[in-house]
């Protein structure tokens, strides 16, 4: 880590200053814990009250943001990336580990150039690792794996026989990739195992965390799209066609031989059946259950999923049963009453 | 893998062959991504489309499947399971591996005959290994731990103290058995952790997949009987006594203390709570969440979960709930409207 | 593992007892289980006709429970707390295991008196481990990251980078602490990595469940309270604040950033949303989703969570649903025949 002037961060960022070029920035913090020599940012004129009152040694805000007496600004178009791009200055530079010598590798084993492969790590015969890649600690590259360039692979993980990770992807402590799908068929007395032969494809620039599961296909590959990003726990079940730039938050469960299009998002516990098809853009809320195709661009939730909107409409309408089938009762009882009361008149005699 | 002619194919499953009886098979792929040189399969006459403009070298079909000219069929009974049959004759054959030298293994453990054993494993002090078991690299083999005849013991597995695992398992990479079960007691200003002293038996022939956990009993044990098959990240809770053949698919979690019946199938994260007892062959449909005893042969779904046709007809009715609501005002409306109908007519004055 | 004296046993439990002060006891057993030499306990007078079939050498009762001919009792105040203190007494003691030669640990590590490190274990430039910890085989603990003391780290977990954990931690095997939290912005036509520059800050007192994940904090820090005991396959998102002494059961998920007070429970599957504050004391039942702020106090259940009894009247309603609409379109037809009788009392010429 080094230390950046407000000047030399400006010029870094696009940014123009309001304030001291010559202040000194030691770090990065959030807007409500930013203090002394920390860089922050305000996403909007909303956050005046909070710029004015932080101790930060500089805040990055919007071009319209109002003009603020005494404190250091950096004004950019977009807040957020600009001050993303100053958390990479300021993250810690990667060690450069080499190639540890408790690490056990195959003869055959190709390892690209400038690679680092930390202690008690395995790679297994035919595997390579693509130049820049970074393997951790006690992770298992099995046999004929291949891993990209400019790799990050966490501790502890295991990428099983004839996995293909491309560049520039981030596994985290943990994950599974290409364990067996669960496949059977009943045998008169018992679940008969169907071997798994198939592979894991992982694309460029996907992000996986830590515990999550992908398994290889029965036959074919189980494919994770380009830019996509899985959160922790999530499992992807054997065949499985993952589009590019797909969001599954933490605890997604995906069956088996789905398809999910471009861009799909789903939220934390989401589950996804086998066999369907879910259009590109689609967004599946929190703990929805989908066992359906969707069309592209829909929104759904609740399980079984159902369009966002409907499934709002139920459960408002589900708050308000309990009195339905109060007023329902009573709305019986006022027939009842009628019904008398029209008999009464129906039995007046005429005079 | 080898590779086979059909003739040779045809007599090693039992099937008969219409066609070139020395056409050279050296896979096995998809009906519809098979091409020169593959095996295939097609389920039923359904799939005669398929079939005839296959490019597969040689398609296993049923007895009753129309003959078709110039493509190499094998006629068997049951096509599926000839299929896998063959799968596992070109499945990659278990390299193996011997002892690793790198691998730590207490003097006092005992490792049958023909055992391989990965690099970096510990197999601690008291653990026995069986006949042809496969340990692969950083497993974690605990004190007294037992693993059976055959089984296949992936990467960074932990088996806890005392688990004892049967034959011919497969346990894939990540798997936890045998960590402490989750039990205190609130004592005054803290919860109070109750040891668990008991341990895990998993029974012959059982799968357990991916970062799947299994806890140790309190006192006694945590049973999973022969043949069952768990999927990825599925969570069995202390004491839980899981029949034989059960299905638990991905995500599925089971508290504590509960009992399965054999044969019972648990869809993707289904949560199943503690001292239940669910009966045998009882299936429960995705997202499903059981607080109760199950009746065996019940088939249930929803959270909490009911009879399944009652929560689809439950589901339906749900969806029909919005227009009810609108429709019960409707009718309020004309209830009141014809009361001030009959409080007409009972004003009219008798001529 | 010691046997003990029902003599000594009630002196150490601080019980008085009835029988055989010379009996044996050499180990512990549940009600139902235990047979000759074990000891167990009934929790009420409720157990009675067990006690007496039992063939236990002691049992540990409370103070009323009746008196039990030919038995050997324990009288405590409360029996669960002293059962679980002669379980602990009867536990395994734990092997003094020292340094592994085979553990890998960087010369500027800090390791304390009586430390136990296994096999394979890596510890990090940096890194401390606190007196009396032990560290399994397969353990990786980051650079710059601090174990405190008595600590109980299990096999192949993963520690990255600065994560800090208090005094008294058990973490359970494949436990990830300090991976990288979960955040991107969607830049034109890809996601951008947010870097996750926080820790994770595990305080005294913590327990951590077989394969759950903890995610550093984007900036400051993840916390997890003093005295909070996770289940398995628990996910904790970044910046998220865990107060103390919280359970949250196997397979629950918590977005980012957000707030869970003293004493909360989270029952299995439970989800939370990213930004939302939880009371002290909340209660929240299986699978159940929070997306709002929750009051102190309050119980909540369902997907969305709503009051406890207010979703329970909900799903008794729903229950009753299939029945009235039924029952509504027959008070549409009563309604309409009504509607026609009043129409001919209209019609009826006044005589």
């Amino acid at each position: 880590m080094t230390d950046y002037t407000l000047g030399e961060l400006a010029q870094k960022l696009g940014a123009t200053f309001e304030g001291d070029a010559a202040a000194v920035i030691v770090g990065v913090a959030a807007l409500e814990a930013a203090g002394e020599g920390m860089l922050t940012y305000a996403e909007s004129g909303k956050y005046r009250g909070q710029v004015e009152a932080s101790g930060a040694a500089a805040i990055i805000v919007g071009a319209d943001f109002p003009a603020t007496a005494g404190k250091n600004l950096l004004r950019v178009e977009r807040p957020k990336p600009a001050f993303v791009a100053a958390m990479e200055l300021f993250r810690p530079a990667r060690a450069v580990i080499g190639i540890h010598p408790t690490a056990v590798i195959a003869d055959d084993a190709q390892i690209g150039e400038g690679v680092g492969i930390g202690p008690l790590v395995v790679v297994d015969s035919g595997a390579a690792i693509g130049a820049g890649s970074r393997i951790r600690a006690g992770a298992y590259i099995g046999p004929n794996v291949s891993v990209g360039e400019a790799c990050d692979i966490g501790p502890n993980v295991s990428l099983m026989d004839d996995t293909r990770v491309g560049n520039r992807c981030i596994l985290h402590p943990g994950v599974v990739i290409g364990a067996d799908g669960y496949g059977y068929y009943w045998d008169s007395d018992h679940h008969h195992k169907i071997p798994q032969l198939g592979n894991v494809v992982v694309e460029d620039d996907v992000e996986i965390g830590a515990n999550t599961c992908i398994d290889r296909a029965t036959l074919g590959e189980t494919r994770i799209g380009r830019g996509s990003k899985f959160d922790n726990l999530v499992q992807v079940g054997h065949n499985n066609q993952i589009g590019e730039h797909v969001i599954l938050v933490s605890q997604v469960g995906i069956a088996g031989s789905s398809k999910l299009g471009k861009g799909v998002v789903a939220a934390g516990q989401v589950g996804i059946a086998d066999h369907v098809t879910i259009g590109d853009g689609v967004q599946i809320g929190g703990q929805g259950g989908v066992n359906t195709d969707i069309e592209p661009g829909e929104k759904v939730w609740g399980s079984p999923a159902k369009p966002m909107a409907r499934e709002m409409r139920e459960i408002a309408a589900v708050g308000k049963l309990p009195e339905l089938l109060r007023s329902f009762r009573q709305q019986q009882r006022e027939l009842d009453a009628l019904r008398d009361r029209i008999a009464a008149l129906e039995d007046k005699p005429a005079k």
